[in-house]
């Protein structure tokens, strides 16, 4: 089954994906910090029966996998494809998700709320991945009782998740913002909207790839549609922003542009180790390369898909074998050497 | 004609080349500070004569240049060459040059003083151009009695030249003693010998593509054969050394070295503009890269001579028209593409 991120991206993408996580309480259990073990164990069996048992499609196509089996490296891969979050893998508490074949649902299970419903769509599609978290919504709630009030709505173990419950988020590529140094402030800009600006990998992670996510913090006294609209309202002024700025490089500074991304490519296409921090940023000005037409290639090069693949636990998993940090910024630069060539 | 540089590099050179420079006065006239400008032009007519009326092959090999009719660059090209000096080009007094068709031999006339035999020869060859120059200075003392005491030997305006007047000097390449931050230890070594380490243009001039050149300080109280017999063997000791950094590297550290090589070589064969200290630091690594084997050539590749071509002087000269610094650089970066393209 091919997952959301192996699709080729055309066009001038600089929204990656879209995804909504919704946040849920089973009525008959105590929110997660205070859940005893057998509890714990009666609520993962509970949400893996409302899919698994459901009469629908989605009983066949979802994964049911028991995080407290897992290894370190098998845990950090589903962290470095976002299907858990690192909150859910950190915990010494009973825990486990549901995965969709094609990867564009995880349904978390004790996590900080006992179920935490995520879905995702490559590009600016974030409608589509509200109309099917809202589904998976509608599918756990026929056989298992929210934690719901009338006044306040869905109830959160989190006060700042209290309400919808919903979380809408862009994956966004600004290479030209961050390379102009205005990350910081556009932060601050949309934090007055009720909109936040995180890393590739969320709260408190460092920025890699000129990845960001935009995602709203308000969840209480707007309906999901209004807070789908506010963020895709601030969203598309970003990348108005992103245009204009690679607009007027390409106009005015096409040469240094074209040597910054021809140095990444010359680097990644030849070097022999690299770690992922910079081989993300080279990535970046990769993709950047192909947006703007800048590198040639072939279409069947998948940046984001790269930048998945030589994280370190994904790196790790595919070799089927642990290896040290050095051995592993070798296997890195093997592997993306693999993918450009014949491809740029 | 093709000149000494444009043969192919082989084997583990350190040793690019080997030069003999002596320094010579007439004796009938006053040193070059004190010359006036009839005198210089004398001078200049005098040594023109004795090369290009001499009765042996040289009379036609050799090309009359006079400095004062040249244009900047063109004078600059010439430094970069290493045919002249940086004090011969600085001067605003009446000064030539006589350079041979294969620029193994130039002859300065009216520098420091009155005349500067150079003679240079690729690789490891400090006798053959030694003979030569020894060739040389016997045509021009045919016709020009030399200012020359029974004591003292040769008189010249900077005391440190007297008695030989030669300065006898390899330029190596040496990265590996660089990469390990050794060559000023180096420095102060061999000035115990009576040698000097200089940069790759001579005094004063910063280090460029771990280039240097080593030379005699002393020229008085030797014969020329004994002073070259020293330069020899200190220089034996440098390659010694660099060859042990080499192989230690290629054995305890080889993924290191390969990754350092490949991406000068991604960059070099990737960029789109490139300034020239960058350029001649990472055409070291790829003279490094070749020298070990790790990069493949099809042998039509000649570092030295790229480094010399891409010296602002030079690259302008082939441009045939003045351009700025930026366009140089787009230009440096082009030139390299085009020199690295299907030869490594």
């Amino acid at each position: 089954m091919n997952k959301w991120y192996d699709s080729s991206e055309t066009g001038d993408n600089i929204v990656i994906s879209s995804r909504i996580r919704l946040a849920r309480n089973v009525k008959k259990y105590p929110f997660s910090c205070r859940l005893s073990e057998e509890q714990a164990y009666n609520l993962i069996d509970d949400v893996k029966n409302s899919i698994k048992n459901s009469r629908t499609v989605f009983g066949d196509s979802f994964d049911f996998i028991n995080l407290n089996e897992k290894s370190e490296i098998e845990k950090h891969s589903l962290l470095e494809n976002h299907s858990v979050s690192p909150e859910l893998i950190n915990k010494n508490k009973p825990s486990a998700v549901l995965i969709k074949d094609d990867e564009t649902v995880s349904i978390m299970i004790n996590e900080e709320d006992h179920i935490r419903i995520q879905t995702v769509f490559p590009g600016y599609n974030i409608k589509k991945a509200w109309e099917l978290a809202d589904k998976i919504d509608n599918l756990v709630e026929e056989s298992i009782e929210y934690a719901f009030d009338e006044d306040y709505g869905y109830l959160t173990s989190c006060i700042t998740n209290v309400g919808t419950g919903i979380r809408a988020s862009f994956m966004i590529h600004i290479p030209l913002i961050e390379m102009f140094g205005q990350v910081e402030n556009l932060g601050q800009a949309i934090s007055k909207f009720g909109m936040t600006l995180r890393g590739i990998y969320g709260e408190g992670s460092e920025p890699l790839g000129s990845i960001y996510q935009i995602s709203n913090q308000v969840t209480l006294g707007k309906s999901e549609c209004e807070i789908i609209d506010a963020l895709k309202n601030v969203t598309n002024q970003i990348i108005e922003q992103e245009n204009e700025l690679r607009q007027n490089l390409m106009k005015n500074h096409r040469i240094d542009l074209e040597d910054k991304i021809f140095r990444s490519y010359g680097v990644l296409s030849n070097c022999r180790k690299i770690n992922s921090k910079e081989a993300m940023q080279l990535l970046s000005d990769l993709r950047l390369g192909i947006i703007t037409g800048i590198l040639e290639t072939n279409g069947d090069v998948n940046i984001y898909k790269i930048m998945m693949d030589i994280q370190p636990g994904n790196l790790i998993k595919n070799m089927s074998k642990n290896v040290s940090a050095d051995e592993r910024d070798i296997q890195r630069a093997k592997y993306i050497r693999k993918c450009l060539e014949n491809n740029i």
